[in-house]
C-alpha cells in the first residue's frame, strides 16, 4: 500500500467506521509519510469465536493502510476476571489467542509484518505503569471513572472496584503501547474520550479513536449463553457451522434485528472487497511475509461463478426459485432481503458456504501445527472444567470479551467488542455468553 | 525489657488504646517467645508537629515491650496527595521526617534497634504489589472500599478514585511489611476491619489492629488552618512553645473539649510513666543503642522537686495561690481541673515547661546535625513556596496527614492520625490545617 495516495491510506484506514475521533492527526501523520500505530484489545478470557471477524476485517484494513498494528493480549485483564483460573491458563490461552488471530489475517492473505502482539503483563505491572495508575487515580473522580465504564461495565447493585480501574487503565495503555489511535467498538467511545480528557492532565498525548459500529450476533440471536449453538469456533468443522447457522434467528423481511445480514455487512463483502481489490491490483502486489498465498481458491470473494463485474455476494438459488442472485453492495442486498426476494434459507446457506471457506484455511494451519493443537488441549481442558458457573451476586467486572452488550467489549485494555463479535449476541442486553 | 513476663509484655503493648482487635494472636506470638512485628504508617506530605507525640508515645511502648516496629514512611501517598510537589521534594520530607522521629524516640530514651524505616517506594510499585493490587480490586466492591474509607477519607461532592484505592493498599502494606499488627488511631476501624475481611480473600493472613483514641489538637482549638499558632513544630524554640500554648483552648473546667488536658492524658503522662519505670529498673536498665543516655536532666519525668513518690505530673503555683500541685494518675488532674481546683494558665504553664524540656533533645540534636539542617532547607525550601493554596473543588484524598478529622490520619498507608496529632486539631471537622 506503499504507492497509496494519502487520501487512500486514510480512506482505507477509516472506512465503515461508525466514528473517528481526532481523525486530522492521523491525516497529518500519513501527510508527512509517517506510519501510524495502533493498538486494539482483547482478553484472552474465553475462547474466540468467529465474531471476532468483525474487528479483525477493520484491523485488516489498517495492515493494508501500512499502520503498525499492536494487539493488546490483556492477559492481566483476563486472570483477574476470574481469579479462579490461574495464570498459567491464561497464559496457554493468550497463545491460542495469537494462534488464531494470525491463522485469520493469513486466511484473509493480509500481510502481518506489520502486525505485533503484546501480552498486558509485559508493561501493566512494571513501576512507570503503576506509578501513573496511581497518577491517574488521584486525578480522577469517581464519577468520572463510573461514566466513562457506563456503557461497557455491566451496572450492577454490587459493582467491583476493578470497574472504575479500568477506563484508566486502557487510556495509560495507549501511552505505553506508544500508538497514536485505538480502535474499538463505539461501545467504546466514553472509555475512549475519557481517555481524551486524562492522558493529557498526565503530560501526554491525546490519542485519536476509530470506532466500529456494534454488530448483532451471527447465531446468538436466541441469546441463550447455556446454548452452545450460540456461538461458533474459528474451529468449527463445516457441519457444526452449517447446523448453527440454520438456527440463527433471520426472519424473513427483518433487517432490524438480523444478525446474519450484519455478518454479511461487517465480514463479508468487505472481505469480499478486499479481496476484488487484491485481485485488481496483481499486478503491483503488496502481499508481505505471512501473507496467504498459495491459497488462491480460498482468496477468491464470496460471489458465485459466472456473477457480473463488481459483484460483492452472491446467493445460490435454485433455478426453480430464480436462481443466483448477485448484488454490487451490501444495501442492495439489505434491500432484497426487506422486500423478501431473498428468502432466509437462502441467505443462511450463502452465509455458511462462505464462512466455512472462511474457515477451511485456518482448520487447516490447526491440523498441521501440532503446537497449536497442544496449546489448545492446555488452553481449553476438558469440557467439565468449561462448564458454566451459576454467576455470584457481585459483579465481576468487564471482562474483557463479556460486559454489557452480551460478548462486548469491556471497559479493559481490553476489548473484543471492539468491531462487536458478530457472534455471541449484542441484540439482547442480557447474559453474557461469550464464555 | 526481655526479662518481661508474657502478660507484662502484653500489658505494655496494649495499655491506654481504645481498642483491640485480635489481641489473642498477639498474646500467643508473646507465649511462644516471638517478636510481635508491627507497622505504623505516615505520609510525609507536610511537616510534623508535635501531636505526632500521641503515637510515638503509644510506639514507644510497643518497643519496650521488644515489638519490631516498622514505620511507614509512605512518599507515594505523599507525591500522590498533591502531584505539583516533585517526588525529589517528598523524598526530602522522608529524609526529614526520618529526622525528626528518631530525634524524638532518642530523646524520650527509647532504644530504636528494633525500629526500622521503610519508604513506601521500596515495594508498593513492585510487579507483585500491584498485582495484589489489581487483585484486590477485583475482589472488593465499590460499596465496601467506600464504607472503609468513611472515616477518613473527606466525604465530598466529588472525590477522586484514589480515596477508593487507598484502604485496599493499607491492607496489603501489612503484607508487604510482613507484621502481626498495625497501629493506628481509632478513625481508621473500618479501614482494618476491611484489611480483616479481605486479606485473607487474597490468602493472606489476617492481621491484627491496635487503636489509639483519637486526641484534640493541642494548640489548635480555635481550629484556625491559617493561624500559624495552631500548631507547634518539634523544632519550635521555647518562647514559640509558651506562646503558642498560651493561646489555646483551654476553658476553666471544661474537660470534654480540652486538647491542653488531652495531651497531658496522652503524651506527658505516659513519658512520666515511662521514665519512672525505666528509673525504677534502672539496675537492669535495658537501654540500648540510641537510647538517650548522657541526658539524665531530660529524661526527668515532668514532676517537680518534692513531690510525693508516685507523682506523675506536677502544676508549679505561686505558694499564694496554694503552692504547687502533684498527680498520682491523670484522672486526677482532670477531676482537679473540672472542680477548677487547677486553673487553666497554670495547667497551660505546666504544659508549656514540660514540652520545652520534651523539645530540647531534638532542638539540640537538630542545630548538632549539618546533615539535618540541610535537608530541612530542602523538604522545606521557603515560606513562599509554603504558602497555603486555595483549594481546588474536587477533593483531593486521604492525603496521609489531612482528611476529615483535621489532620488525621488517612485512609493511606500512611494516617498519623493514627493517635490523632494532638496538636493540629480533631476537635472540628473542618479544614485541613495540617499542611
Amino acid at each position: 500500500m506503499s504507492q497509496a495516495t494519502p487520501d487512500e491510506r486514510y480512506h482505507l484506514i477509516t472506512r465503515r467506521l461508525q466514528e473517528v475521533l481526532g481523525g486530522d492527526a492521523i491525516k497529518t501523520l500519513i501527510a508527512q509519510g509517517k506510519t501510524p500505530k495502533c493498538y486494539w484489545g482483547t482478553a484472552p478470557t474465553g475462547r474466540p469465536h468467529v465474531g471476532y471477524f468483525v474487528p479483525l476485517t477493520k484491523i485488516a484494513d489498517f495492515l493494508r493502510a501500512d499502520v503498525e498494528v499492536k494487539i493488546l493480549l490483556a492477559d492481566i485483564h483476563a486472570f483477574l476476571d476470574n481469579m479462579k483460573a490461574p495464570l498459567d491458563l491464561v497464559g496457554h490461552r493468550t497463545k491460542y489467542y495469537k494462534f488464531v488471530l494470525l491463522a485469520v489475517f493469513e486466511s484473509l492473505g493480509i500481510p502481518t509484518s506489520r502486525l505485533t502482539f503484546v501480552e498486558g503483563s509485559s508493561y501493566q505491572l512494571t513501576k512507570e505503569y503503576n506509578l501513573d495508575n496511581y497518577r491517574l487515580c488521584a486525578t480522577v473522580t469517581e464519577h468520572d471513572a463510573k461514566k466513562a465504564g457506563a456503557e461497557v461495565v455491566k451496572q450492577v447493585e454490587s459493582p467491583l472496584l476493578s470497574g472504575l480501574l479500568y477506563p484508566g487503565l486502557q487510556a495509560l495503555d495507549e501511552q505505553y503501547l506508544d500508538v497514536d489511535f485505538q480502535f474499538g467498538g463505539v461501545d467504546q467511545r466514553k472509555i475512549f474520550t475519557f481517555a481524551e480528557l486524562y492522558l493529557p492532565r498526565l503530560g501526554y498525548a491525546k490519542r485519536a479513536h476509530l470506532m466500529n459500529a456494534m454488530v448483532p450476533g451471527l447465531a446468538g440471536g436466541k441469546m441463550s449463553s447455556s446454548d452452545p449453538d450460540s456461538k461458533i469456533d474459528f474451529l468449527d468443522p463445516p457441519d457444526a457451522v452449517r447446523r448453527k447457522i440454520k438456527k440463527a434467528f433471520c426472519e424473513e423481511g427483518n433487517i432490524a434485528d438480523n444478525g446474519v445480514l450484519s455478518f454479511v455487512e461487517a465480514v463479508l463483502v468487505p472481505i469480499s472487497e478486499l479481496r476484488l481489490e487484491r485481485a485488481a491490483s496483481k499486478a503491483t502486489s503488496d502481499t508481505g511475509p505471512g501473507g496467504g498465498s498459495g491459497e488462491a481458491e480460498e482468496q477468491r470473494p464470496f460471489v458465485t461463478d459466472g456473477a457480473p463485474a463488481g459483484t460483492v455476494f452472491s446467493i445460490s438459488r435454485d433455478e426453480k426459485y430464480g436462481g443466483p442472485m448477485h448484488f454490487s453492495t451490501y444495501n442492495a442486498l439489505r434491500e432484497a432481503f426487506e422486500k423478501r426476494d431473498v428468502h432466509p434459507k437462502d441467505l443462511k446457506e450463502a452465509v455458511a458456504d462462505a464462512l466455512v471457506s472462511l474457515l477451511a484455511p485456518i482448520r487447516k494451519r490447526f491440523e498441521e501445527s501440532k503446537e497449536w493443537q497442544e496449546v489448545t488441549e492446555l488452553a481449553y481442558p476438558s469440557p467439565v472444567a468449561e462448564k458454566k458457573k451459576k454467576k455470584e451476586k457481585v459483579y465481576h467486572p468487564p471482562p474483557p470479551g463479556k460486559g454489557k452488550n452480551a460478548n462486548p467489549a469491556t471497559t479493559n485494555a481490553a476489548k473484543d467488542t471492539v468491531n462487536a463479535p458478530a457472534d455471541g449476541a449484542k441484540v439482547t442486553s442480557g447474559g453474557d455468553s461469550d464464555n
